[in-house]
C-alpha cells in the first residue's frame, strides 16, 4: 500500500449530506411540510428487500416519512404505471423510487418514464437523464450523483483529467459518463464490447467501475496515483474492484462496503428534500 | 497519401437515401400526402440563411414541401415559442426544424424543447437524445445520424473500435457520442478542456472532429489506418480536419465540403418522410 493513501470514506461523506438535511427538514417542519418517499417493490428478490429495507430505515432516521408499496411479482406494466400514476398525483409525496430491478416481464423503461419528473428522485427516467446530460436542473440518478458528491467531498480535481467508466446502463454507466464530461473529464465509456479493456484503465486517471462483476478490475490494470471509485454491489457485499490488489496502485479508492453505496442514500434522501423544498417555494 | 485510401464521398450516401425516399415519397402521395417540412430562421445571419435555403431546395428537388417562416432577429423566445406551438398543433406539418444558432437573447434550449417529439425531425429536443441515447425510437440529431449513415453505407466497423469523438456540444458531440456506444464502440468524448488531446486521437480507430475550428486536427495525430469523419462546417466550407495532411495516415475519410454536409440534408428529409409515414400508420 502506498503511504499516501486515501481510502474514501462513503460513511463520512454520507453523514456530511445528512448532517445538512436535518436542518432543512427542521425548516419544512415549521411548515408543516414533512418530506415524503414512496418506494415501490415488486416481486420479493431478498436483494431488492433488503435495499428497500435500507432505503427506508435511512428515511426514517432522519425525519423524512416513508410509504413502501410492495407488489406482487405478477404486476403487470399497465398496474405498475397505474400506481406510479397515483403517487404522481398524490400531493404528500415528494419522491418517487421504483426499486431496480423489476421482473423480466415489466417494461422498466416504461414505469421509470411515467414517474413524474419533478419526483423523479432517483433520477431514472428519460428526460431526468437528458437534462442531466445537457447539465439542465432535474435530479440525476442516484449512483452517479454519489460519486460525483465523493469526488467533490475529498476535492479530487476532475476536470482535465481522463475518467473510465466501465459499463453504460441507463442508470449507471451512462448518466456518470455524462456526469463527468460536464465536470470537464475526458470521458472514456468502456463496456463488454470493448477490446483492450485495460489498456482503457491503464491510461485513467479516474477509474469507476460500474460494471456488476465481482472483482473485475484488477491491480495491475491501475495507473499509479489514479483514484478508484467502485460502484459495484455484488452478492456478498463485493465491488467490482479487487481492491486489495488496488490498494498498491491507487492514489485514493472506495471501499465496499462504506463507498459509493451509503453516499447513494443519503442522495437519495437529499433529493426527497430537495423535491419538497422545491414544492414549498423554497 | 496512402493506396487503399477510401474517400467517403457524401454526394453517393445522400443520393442513395435520396433514392429509397422517392419511392415512399410516391406511395404517400397516392394517399394525398405530401411530406412538408417547416423551416424557421431567426434573424439574418448570412451562413444559417445559407443551409435554410439549401434545405429547402433540397425538400423541393425530392418532392417535399417546405415551409420556410423567417423572423426577425429582435424576436423573444415567448414569440418563438408561440410560432413552433403553432406548427406542433398544424396537421399538415411532418418535421419542424429550428436553425442553429439564434440570436443570443433567445434560450435556444427552450426553443428546441418545445418542437413536439413527433416533428423534432432534426433531433435537438433534449427528449429526442435522450431517446437515442437510451437506443429508443425518436428521431437522432442530424448530423450525428450522417456520420453513423456513412459508416453504415461504407461498411466500416465500429463495435469494439475505439472512437474519439472531438467535441461535446447538444446536437453533435453528445448524440454522436452516445450512438457510436449504441453501436458498440468504445467512445472518448474530448473536448476544450482535455489535455493532451493528441494522445487520445492518436490511439483512436475512428476519429469524429466535430469541434469547428478549421483544420484542427493534425495528420500526425492519426494513427495508420483510423476512419475519420469531419463534421466541421467552417467558413469558407472548410472542415475541422486538415485534410491533405491526414490523407497518408487514414483508412477512410470525409472530404469537406460533399462529406457529411449532404448526408446531414438527407438524413433530414428521410426524417421528415419517416414522420408523415408514422402519422399515416405506415
Amino acid at each position: 500500500m502506498n503511504a499516501n493513501l486515501l481510502i474514501l470514506d462513503g460513511n463520512q461523506v454520507a453523514a456530511k449530506i445528512k448532517e445538512q438535511l436535518e436542518a432543512r427538514i427542521s425548516r419544512l417542519a415549521t411548515k408543516g411540510v414533512v418530506p415524503c418517499l414512496a418506494t415501490i417493490l415488486v416481486g420479493d428478490d431478498p436483494a431488492s428487500t433488503t435495499y428497500v429495507r435500507m432505503k427506508g430505515n435511512a428515511c426514517k432516521r432522519l425525519g423524512i416519512k416513508s410509504i413502501r408499496i410492495d407488489l406482487p411479482a405478477e404486476t403487470s406494466t399497465d398496474q405498475l404505471i397505474a400506481t406510479i400514476k397515483q403517487l404522481n398525483e398524490d400531493s404528500e409525496v415528494h419522491g418517487i423510487l421504483l426499486q431496480h430491478p423489476v421482473p423480466h416481464h415489466i417494461d422498466e423503461r416504461a414505469a421509470f418514464d411515467s414517474i413524474s419528473i419533478d419526483k423523479d428522485v432517483d433520477g431514472v427516467s428519460t428526460q431526468s437523464f437528458a437534462q442531466n446530460a445537457f447539465g439542465f436542473a432535474a435530479f440525476p440518478s442516484c449512483t452517479p450523483a454519489a460519486i460525483m458528491a465523493i469526488l467533490e467531498y475529498y476535492k479530487l480535481p476532475v476536470s482535465g483529467k481522463h475518467a473510465v467508466v466501465i459499463g453504460r446502463s441507463p442508470i449507471l454507466g451512462k448518466p456518470v459518463s455524462a456526469m463527468l464530461l460536464n465536470k470537464d473529464a475526458t470521458v472514456t465509456t468502456c463496456h463488454s464490447k470493448t477490446t483492450e479493456l485495460e489498456r482503457f484503465v491503464r491510461s485513467a486517471d479516474i477509474v469507476i467501475a460500474a460494471v456488476g462483476k465481482p472483482n473485475f478490475v484488477q491491480g495491475d490494470w491501475i495507473k499509479p496515483g489514479a483514484v478508484i471509485l467502485d460502484a459495484g454491489y455484488n452478492p456478498g457485499n463485493i465491488g467490482d474492484v479487487d481492491y486489495e490488489a488496488c490498494l498498491p496502485y491507487a492514489s485514493a479508492i472506495t471501499p465496499v462496503p462504506a463507498g459509493v453505496g451509503p453516499v447513494t442514500i443519503a442522495t437519495l434522501l437529499k433529493h426527497t428534500v430537495d423535491s419538497a423544498e422545491k414544492k414549498q417555494g423554497i
